[in-house]
């Protein structure tokens, strides 16, 4: 038995983390604990401590350590625009690419009813509460391109068709930089359809 | 602030990982939080315990979390012939590779006098103390075929001379199914001079 069976459960616990596998998690598990043992005790504290606290922010579901995020914590966001996005990921996103001043909903999903995942499961009853008690005068749709975050974008649309809000979906078209060379012909054809008059 | 402080603090942490950047490390962080807080969880519970309990194994230096590693505490192992290899990880792939079956010296480095690596930092001291206390006839360098991998090896070479048992170099040649094509210059030489008659 050449392995050790502690850096052996470190290796195995290791591989719970996307985009490592065994090689990795050994390489990992030799550098830490050869070179870096501090960097381990740190991982090891601040994961236990992310594991305690994390839960989601009651308002928009994203991940948060307080009862409400920091953007739905800060009183100079805008109340009245509500962008939908399907993960914590994005609200970083469109924060740091964007002047986008309002305020997110975070779907932790898409829908997908062979999977199980319906509306509920995203969170689209509280979304609705939103719509129903809240100032919203526009609904931002940033869900991915995707056959299942169309669909949920579709899905959201008609559930805001009653609240008579501005319902929005985020542009389909060339990426800024991309070749129409290299450009999938379905994003040609939204490209198209999509253009704007330059002013 | 878009982010939230302590899931900055866990994609901080991830990074101290080799091969793990920032990008990955949000990955990584969101995939634990969001799909397999039971994984995060099992983690920073493993690493912390290796924090506490991994050290060095007293004999032969490998990483282990008793006083004696495995190998060092099995009582089948051949104690007459020592193999000297650079990391834990190296111990591990001679196990698996070959039907070696004597024990490990591990140097947990290489020599390396610019980096303040000497003698005393990879274990030599307490190496020739087995030399000379055990029953060793055989030293078997299983180093890198770098040039502080091939310097470490011949230092230990020197340090074996007094003690008069056979020394050994791991073999330089073409790997297996490597073509000749692809080897270069300095390996197709090794590979010659140490060519060996086909019985």
């Amino acid at each position: 038995m050449p392995k050790q069976e502690l850096l052996n459960d470190v290796i195995d616990a290791l591989c719970c983390m996307p985009g490592v596998g065994p090689k990795s998690a050994q390489r990992i598990a030799l550098h830490l604990f050869q070179r870096d043992r501090g960097g381990a005790e740190n991982l090891a504290k601040v994961l236990q401590k992310a594991v305690n606290k994390l839960g989601l922010c009651k308002k928009c579901r994203t991940l948060s350590e307080h009862e409400l995020c920091a953007i739905c914590a800060n009183s100079e966001r805008d109340l009245q625009t509500l962008c939908v996005v399907e993960s914590p990921a994005d609200v970083w996103l469109v924060n740091q690419a964007t002047d986008f001043k309002g305020i997110f909903f975070v779907l932790n999903g898409r829908l997908s009813p062979l999977d199980g995942i319906g509306p509920d499961e995203i969170g689209l009853d509280q979304l609705e509460q939103q719509l129903e008690n809240s100032p919203i005068t526009e609904l931002i749709l940033a869900t991915n391109s995707t056959v299942e975050g169309e669909a949920t974008a579709h899905y959201i649309a008609q559930l805001a068709l009653p609240y008579k809000i501005r319902v929005s979906r985020i542009a389909h078209g060339v990426p800024v930089g991309g070749e129409l060379e290299f450009i999938d012909s379905n994003t040609l054809a939204h490209a198209f359809s999509g253009r704007r008059d330059i002013a």
